[in-house]
C-alpha cells in the first residue's frame, strides 16, 4: 500500500473568464458551485463532501497549475514528501490556510514534469447526493481521475507503480511491446490517472463520473440548447479500454473534461492487467465515431508557480497516433 | 371518422391554493407556466403548442371543472353540438374570448353526467420541445388522456364509440361478460378517455406522457428531496393493460395525476381491442406493489357551472374492485 | 383526409445473402422473425400485430423493391387506384395470396418513380409486446418511415400533400426558399415518409421506432460485440429536425436504416409545419458528429418489377450537401 | 488495514431444486452460468473474473451455508486466522481443491455466529463485461454486499469494525442512541456487509450490483413476462440509507436477493458515518411503497457444515421494525 494514496481529488485549471467557465461548468454541466471569488471558482460533484474536486483560477491564458492527490493520514504525507526529496525531488510545502479550504499539502513535480500535490484535509461541506431537486445537466456527481500525455510513458509508468504503489488496470503497447499508455488507479476503479504517448508533460483531459448513461444524453440535449454544441469534441461512444461510456468535451478555454460511466472494480490484488495493442480498432472505441485530430494532438499545458508554461517534450516512441481506429 | 374529434387536449382543475399547486406541477413535476394571474394557471407540457392543457383555478374545495377535447374544424364543431342537441344534451356556447387563450367552445355534460368542453381553437406558443435547459422533473412532454369512474360504463362505452367515433384499445369484463373498464381513443394511442365501473361520475386522473422511463424515476427522487414523497400514490410500476410505465400522483389538494409512458400505435382500423378479465393478476399491474384502496376508491368531483359537485351514482356493476390484484 | 391512407406500413428489400440478414436483423437489432423460407425473411417488431413490416427477399444484388402503405377500406384502396389511373399513372393489382401474408394490393409508381403499394389486409400473429423475456438487441417495436432521396422534392411535396393527404411537419429550404427536404405523415407522428433532394428515386432509409433511448446505446454495445461495429454509420446523436434520437445502420448488404426515438404529436390541425434553413448546424444535427459523406451519398436503388434498377435522376436543386453541417 | 480483507466475495446459498434456481437466476436475473454439477449451480456477474461469487448447492432445504471475504495475500490470511484462534473462535481449514475452482480457505463462525469463509485465491475465467450480446435479464454485473439479521448489532458492529477493520459509511439508532443497523464496508462502496436488528443470526439477502436503473425497470418486465411477478417482493425504491434504487426478489427456495445501483465512494478516511434515527422516514425509503410485513420478519437461516440450522436467538433491543416507514 506504499504512501497510502487514496485517490484524485482536485484538479486546478486556469482559465481566462470565469463567468464563462461558470456558464460551461456549472450552468451546463451542474457542478455545484460551492463557493466563489473574484479570482476562483470552486467546484463539486453531488455526492462529494470535499469542499471541491475542480478550481478554476483566472488567469492570462489556459493552463493546468495541479492534480492534486489525497492521501491518508499526515504521516503518510510525510513519508511521500521525504520519499521525493531523497530521491532529488524538490518539493514545496504550502501550510493550511494558505490554499483556500485546504489542509497542509506540499508540491512536486513528477518524473515527467507533471506538477503534482498531495494533502490529507480539506474543508468538508454538505454532500447534495440526495437532493435531486438540485440534480441537473450531467448530474455530475464525483471527479474521477487524470489523463496526462507525457513523452515517456514507461518511465512514468514505472515510478507510479513501482514507487508511489500504483496498481495497472489496462494497457496499450507498440508491436514492439513497448508501453504506448497505461491506465493506473489507486482507488479500486480502471484509473486515478492516465498515461499517454504524446508530447507532453500536457493534460489531456480530467475525468468526472456520472451515474448512468442518460445523464451523458441530457448533458449533449442541455449543451445543444444553450449553444455549446461546438464543445462537445468526442463522443458519446464506448472505449473498449476501460469499458467506459464516455463524453469528451472541451470549455471555453479548451481544456478538456470527460464525463465518464461504466467503469468496473479493481478492487482484487490478483487482478491482470488488460493489454491492447495500440492498433487494435476496439481499443480506443468499441464504437462510436473516429476521435478527431484535435483529441490526439491538442492538450492543455502545465503551469509551474510562476505561471510559466512548463517545457514540452516529443515523445520516446515514434507513434503519435493508433493506426486503424474507429 | 364521425364527428373530427382530434384528441383530449386539456382539464380544467379546482385547486384552493396556487401557490401549493405551482410547487407540485411547475417546481417538481416540470410543467410549463405559460402564464397565470390571481386566479388561474396555465400549464403546457414541453413539446406542446397550444397555450395550455391544464388549467388550475382557484377555488374554495378541490374539483375537475370540465375536460376538453379538440376538434378538426369548426364546420365539425358546429356538426357535434346539433348532435347533442338533437339527442337532448343541453350544450352552452362560450364565445372567444370568454376562456382565455381559448377560441369558441361548447360545453355539454355526456350520459355519464361528466361536464365536457370541445373546440377548435387555442392560442398557440412556442414550443420548448427542444429547449433541453428548461427540462427538470418529470420533464412532462403533453396531456394524454382523461380517466373518469362512472357508474354504467356499457353506457359510457356506447355513446363514445357508437356515437362520438371513439375507437376501443383495451378493456375489462366481468365474469358475467360484462364490461367494467374501457379505454377508448381518437388519436392513435391506447387512449384519450378510460372510463373504469364506480361511483361517478369522478375524475379518477388526467395522464401526461412523459418520453422514456427514467424521467418517472428521476420525479420519484425529485418529489422526495422537496418533500412530496406522500404525493406518490401508486407505482413505479408497469400495467398490464396499455403496457403503461406508470406512476400515479396525488395534488397537494388530491386531484390525481398519471405520469405515463410505454404506450403504442392503434393505427390500424383492424385492430383487435384487447379483453382483460377483471380478475387477471396481470391486467392492473404487470408488476408493481398493489394499489393502495384509495386508488380504488378516491376521486375528484366534477363540479357543474355554479360551482357545486355534480351528484354521485353508485355503479351498475356490482364488484368495485378486482380481486387477486397484485 | 382524402384517401385514407393509414401508415407507413411495410418494405421489401432485396438482401444477397438471407442468413448474413437474420444475423444482422434478427440476432442483433432484435426483429421478431415472424416467418421464413428459402427466399425471404419476414420480420416485425415486438408490439406489432401486422404479420410483418419488413421483408428481406433474396436477389443478387441490394435494392428496394417496394414500399407499402395501408389503407382504411377496401372502398378506399378502389377510390385510390382509380385516382392514379386517372391521372395517368399505371397500376397494377396484386390478388389476395399472391404475396405470402398480404391482401390483395396494387402497386403503382408515384411522381418521383418510387414504386408504392397500397392494401387494406395482411395477416396478424400475436404481439409480443409483454413478452419481455424475449427482448434484445434494440428491442425494436415498429416500422416508422422511409426516406427517399428523390430529384424534386417540391414535385414529391406537391404530389403527396395535395393529392394523397399527407401533412408537413417540418421542411427545410434553401437560400432561394426552395423545398430541399420534406417531412411527411399520415399517422400523427413526424413522418411516414421523408424526402430529401439527391439523385434519385433512391431509399435512403427505413427507420423503426425503439422506445427509448437506452435501447440505442445497447444497440451499440451488442454490434460491436457481435463484430458489426463497421455497421454503425452515424450516431448516436439528436437530429434538430424532428428531435429524433437516432442510430444510422447499414446491413450487410448496404440498406440503411434508422433506430429512431423522440418523436412528437401531430395530431392537430392547426400544426405549423417547422422550417428550417438548409445551412442551419442546428437542423441536421443538435448534436453529434458530422455525418459521414457516404450518409449524403449513397443509397438503395429501387428496383423495377423484372429486378431492374429503376433509373436515377441528377437532382433540380443544385447544392447536394448542406454546408456548415456538424 | 487490520488483515487486508479486500471484499465480500461469494455467498454459498442451499436451494431445494437446481433446475428452479438455473430458471431464476440465470434466464431471468441474466447471472453467468460458470459451471454445474448435478449439485452445484456457480454463477457470476458479467464483469467478474473469479469462477463464481455465488454458488446454490442442492440440499433438502432453503439456508445459507457461508459467506466469504477474499483477502489480500496468504499472509494476511494466516494472520486473520490466528486472530480469531486466539479470541477463542474456532476456525477449520479447507485446503485447496477442497471446494470446487477455490484456493485454500479458512471458516469460523462470527461473533454473530454467522459462518464465514476467507480465502485469497479463486480460480479466474473470462470476464464477459464487453460480450454485450450475452447480456439478459438484470444484467448481473458483480456481487455487492451480505446483510444480516443479528441479535446485537453493537456486538457485530464492534467487532467487525475493531477488530476486522471494516469502516463504518450509514447507521441507524434507536432513540436512546443504540446502534440499531450499521452498513460496512472494506472496498469503498457503502457496504461488504449490513447487520440489522432482528432475530438471528439470519442471512437477509444477498446483494448485487447492476449498472444503471434501466436494468432494474427490464429485470421486472422480465420476471413478469417469466411468471415470476411474485418473486418481486419490495422495490424498485430508493432507500436514503445508501441512496442505492433497489429492487428485492425472492427465489424458488424464498432466498433473497437485492438488486442495488446508485451508490457512492467510500475512499476517505476522513468520512463521516451518516446517521439515521429509526424512525426517520425517509431512512427505509426515500421514496417507494412502504415494505411488507416479509422484508422485516423473514430471512434465511444460516446452516452448519452438518446441515443444520444455526440456532437463532432474539434481538437485544426491543424494537424490531421502525415505526412510520413508508
Amino acid at each position: 500500500m506504499a504512501f497510502n494514496i487514496i485517490r484524485a481529488a482536485r484538479a486546478v485549471l486556469q482559465v481566462t473568464d470565469l463567468d464563462a467557465a461558470r456558464g460551461f461548468y456549472v450552468d451546463a454541466l451542474g457542478f455545484v458551485e460551492t463557493e466563489s471569488d473574484g479570482e476562483h471558482l470552486y467546484l463539486r460533484g453531488l455526492e462529494e463532501r470535499h469542499h471541491h474536486c475542480l478550481v478554476l483560477q483566472k488567469g492570462n491564458k489556459p493552463g493546468a497549475l495541479v492534480l492534486s492527490y489525497k492521501v491518508y493520514s499526515e504521516v503518510d504525507l510525510e513519508a511521500l514528501a521525504r520519499f521525493f526529496e531523497e530521491k532529488g525531488f524538490k518539493t514545496k510545502w504550502l501550510e493550511k490556510g494558505s490554499q483556500h479550504a485546504m489542509g497542509r499539502a506540499f508540491r512536486v513535480q513528477d518524473v515527467s514534469g507533471i506538477p503534482l500535490e498531495f494533502f490529507v484535509e480539506m474543508k468538508t461541506v454538505d454532500r447534495l447526493l440526495q437532493r435531486y431537486d438540485l440534480y441537473k445537466g450531467a448530474r455530475m456527481q464525483r471527479i474521477d481521475h487524470f489523463n496526462c500525455m507525457v513523452p515517456d510513458v514507461e518511465k512514468a509508468y514505472q515510478f507510479y507503480v513501482n514507487e508511489l504503489g500504483f496498481a495497472c488496470s489496462e494497457y496499450t503497447v507498440t508491436e514492439n511491446e513497448r508501453i504506448w499508455a497505461a491506465w493506473l488507479h489507486r482507488k479500486p476503479t480502471v484509473h486515478d490517472v492516465a498515461f499517454m504517448n504524446g508530447d507532453g508533460p500536457r493534460l489531456h483531459h480530467v475525468g468526472f463520473w456520472v451515474s448512468e448513461p442518460m445523464s451523458i444524453i441530457h448533458t449533449c440535449d442541455m449543451l445543444a440548447s444553450l449553444g455549446y454544441t461546438q464543445a462537445i469534441e468526442r463522443g458519446p461512444g464506448r472505449h473498449g479500454l476501460s469499458n467506459a461510456f464516455f463524453l469528451y468535451l472541451r470549455d471555453p478555454d479548451g481544456n478538456r473534461v470527460e464525463l465518464y460511466t461504466g467503469d468496473y472494480l479493481t478492487s482484487d490484488p490478483d487482478f491482470q492487467p488488460i493489454r491492447w495493442d495500440l492498433d487494435d480498432p476496439r481499443r480506443q472505441t468499441l464504437w462510436g465515431h473516429k476521435a478527431p485530430d484535435s483529441w490526439f494532438t491538442e492538450a492543455t499545458s502545465f503551469l509551474d508557480g510562476t505561471g510559466l508554461s512548463i517545457p514540452v517534450h516529443p515523445p520516446t516512441l515514434e507513434r503519435r497516433k493508433p493506426e486503424n481506429i474507429l
